[in-house]
């Protein structure tokens, strides 16, 4: 069977195991398994640019290592994404351009929900980058750590306050988990705020069965 | 089993088959079957503003009297889209904003053939529309219409003369076929250029697979 190989680049193995959680959330993708797989060699949780920084090159050499058919870098700074892609001879995709082009498909503008401030500056980047930035409603902060986000009773509320911020002040039509291990709160956010919440695993996975569909290599 | 509907929006039945042919050049749509329509009260081809007004209504008309879990508008002028995802409540997609958002996924810009000069102004009205300008190198006309189109023999010298125009001269790193009926030149296009050739109706159906994987209806 071919293979999609999901790689959560941080060494938290209960980031991975909320990760492939989450995706199971999802139905069926044809004729590929999707495997998840943990970077031992990185820090517990990708906060900062230089946890950002760190895990790049591992990133790429661990899918280097690992064949399959195809690869998603399962942390929202998509890390390592070009040093794959120029390395890499099948299709890479990261969690967060996957959630911004599955927003910007949806219509209207996308929210997004950060764990921590200091992550805005980088997704700001990355949407600038990628050509995204017109489709933005707004970026706001949980506040929230990787670690902490782990414990759902306590994450919550929190995710529905911002949620809500985003969609009511910032005029939000869909809201974007920034963060691979968020995919547990979709069911429960979509239901409450009533638009469209987007896992950023499930849209990369499902953007990845889409490309190898039809053959597609991103440069 | 869920059913995926694409509609031809023109009378042409031979439009229809070409369209089917097409979408079997790609593999599974896993847990989904894929039903081509023709649009019996429609002109031969869209070629012309007046066609695209012509089979809004009846587009969507015929989606509301045929039940899926999801629809295709099978014409590069995406007629109806809007109409049609107002008054249905599943998820709606047209092939040009396929095919557009597939482009722009893979990097660098993509080039558009359009059919005849005379569709280039609706390309980039869309474009606008979309907020996808940026990613477009050149739109460039093959000149020749939707029924020349079908002879397979006299149109792919023409295809590759203007796939090459776009490549070499606009500095297109995708090509986008400009038409529902043109999926049959894929293979030989890509071959020839060397670069992802982009048939909407493939890119559509995947798309919506997507869609209806994660849940998600486009607004």
């Amino acid at each position: 069977m071919k293979k999609i190989l999901v790689l959560n680049p941080n060494s938290s193995t209960a980031v991975t195991d909320k990760i492939a959680a989450s995706y199971a959330l999802c139905p069926a993708t044809g004729p590929y398994s999707v495997q998840f797989d943990t970077l031992a060699v990185a820090p517990p949780g990708i906060e900062t640019q230089r946890d950002v920084e760190e895990v790049t090159i591992p990133t790429c050499d661990h899918f280097k290592a690992n064949p399959a058919q195809g690869y998603v870098i399962g942390c929202f700074s998509d890390p390592g994404l070009y040093l794959c892609r120029q390395e890499l001879d099948v299709p890479v995709v990261g969690i967060a351009e996957s959630a911004f082009l599955t927003g910007m498909s949806l219509g209207g503008r996308f929210g997004i929900m950060a764990i921590k401030q200091g992550s805005i500056g980088r997704h700001m980047r990355a949407l600038h980058q990628y050509g995204l930035m017109d489709f933005l409603a707004a970026d706001r902060p949980l506040n929230l750590g990787v670690q902490e986000l782990l414990d759902e009773e306590s994450s919550i509320g929190r995710l529905i306050e911002v949620g809500r911020t985003l969609r009511d002040v910032d005029g939000a039509r869909s809201l974007i988990l920034g963060c691979a291990s968020m995919g547990a709160y979709r069911p429960a956010l979509q239901k409450e705020l009533g638009i469209p919440v987007i896992d950023p695993v499930q849209a990369a996975v499902a953007r990845m069965v889409g490309l190898l569909t039809l053959g597609y290599v991103p440069e």
